[in-house]
């Protein structure tokens, strides 16, 4: 399982303060403690709210990674704030997100290569998100061809296959869960699959309830990994018995602790 | 989702007693605790302790009969025990368990058809259980196509793809999931899915979360029965979730309350 840590995104307002004074103890918080939780990148999504996002995700990038090697995740739709963050890298990172437009893939995929960084690629394209798993599996192939025409290796594709909440459509999450399926066919060997996990719960009242619950379907269906709250313990625990379960990792009666060692 | 109640059974102790000391008080209160935490049948077994388990069966039917009509499930391996349990039945109730062995389902099959009831099949015969999931599936087909040849409807026809515990062997859930997709396929209406959920989590430590969440993976895979502790409130929430993310209920704010309503 790799788990993307959300929690450093300005819509929090801890992380939209700490960006806006450029107070780096928060943002060092944060990091140690969902790279302790297990967080294998850490999301780092400016927020809307900074007067300057360029220069908000190079002081986030560079904070840090003052005190922290977790490779980073650089969320967003804006390719000046990618790119301002793929400068300030060290080592292998994450970029979350690009759509399936070829023409998207052409700008986003050679900048994968160039900097060995992965890729969150999202199965919806200029059209939006489709309601049938047709059009998001041929969205997928889209995106496993150009990688592999652009030579970016499939283990640093992450495939989304874009989970809407559970109060808009009901039908969505077993077209997901097939589609799951069908893009862990796509290339061998396959591709990630990442969501993001707490839209299933928007607006709903048991929301941890229903985030664990789908990631827990999720994983019995192939997906690998998901942007999610990695501090919320019952999450973590439900996600790791599922590796358990889906023969990831090796039963002992401490596994739980194992699997975060 | 078809919880069978698994609480009255002759393995615990309380049961055992009242079995042994014909005091209902604890059956009653086994009876009406299980069907108001949502068991569509109450799963009855005598124990290997009971002095006759054709009286103790034919007990605990009628003193359960007295305070509570959901049905029965009739849990035993010896014939005469199970039939016994028939003759005091009153309605709908559900034989636990056949083999697949033709010669057996030649037996059970023609006894469901007479008394109307529902019959869990399990996917062993008598070369016992099969370590691979081809020999499963040829089990279950065997099963499906004796109910058809004896007019009993699939919609009264309980297989059980057989969970061994995990520290056991690790790459059986995998398998058992796969069986579940394959075996919902054979017949239209398909079959329903059982399972006996705690023997998953035999001998480990965690036996909650384990139990819980391979019910959720099998849940994402079409499994619509189990034979668990619905006393379990986080197990039966979890049930009740991913029933919702399969499109079974309707969302509301509060699905889990009108879950069990």
């Amino acid at each position: 399982m790799i788990p993307i840590g959300e929690r450093i995104n300005g819509m929090f307002t801890d992380v939209k303060k700490a960006i806006a004074a450029k107070d780096p103890a928060a943002i060092h918080q944060l990091s140690e403690d969902q790279t302790k939780a297990g967080a294998k990148y850490l999301d780092i999504n400016v927020g809307t709210a900074a007067s300057d996002q360029v220069d908000a995700m190079k002081w986030l990038v560079n904070t840090i990674q003052e005190k922290c090697d977790t490779p980073l995740a650089l969320d967003s739709q804006k390719l000046d704030v990618v790119k301002a963050g793929l400068e300030e890298v060290k080592g292998h990172c994450m970029i979350n997100s690009c759509q399936a437009d070829p023409e998207k893939l052409d700008i986003y995929l050679p900048l994968c290569k160039e900097y060995n960084a992965a890729l969150v690629a999202l199965c919806m394209d200029k059209d939006g998100v489709s309601q049938d798993t047709a059009k998001r599996l041929e969205n997928a192939m889209t995106i496993v061809e150009k990688a592999s025409e652009y030579g970016v290796p499939s283990d640093h594709l992450y495939i989304d296959p874009i989970i809407l909440p559970i109060n808009v459509d009901q039908r969505q999450p077993q077209m997901i869960f097939e589609a799951v399926s069908q893009i862990r066919m796509m290339a061998d060997p396959a591709p990630h699959i990442t969501v993001g996990l707490s839209n299933i719960s928007q607006s709903t009242r048991e929301r941890h309830l229903i985030n664990r619950t789908m990631l827990v379907m999720l994983a019995a269906h192939g997906c690998d990994s998901a942007i999610v709250d990695v501090l919320d313990n019952d999450l973590m625990d439900a996600w790791i018995t599922a590796d358990l379960l889906m023969d990831k990792m090796i039963y002992s009666d401490s596994y739980l602790k194992a699997a975060l060692a």
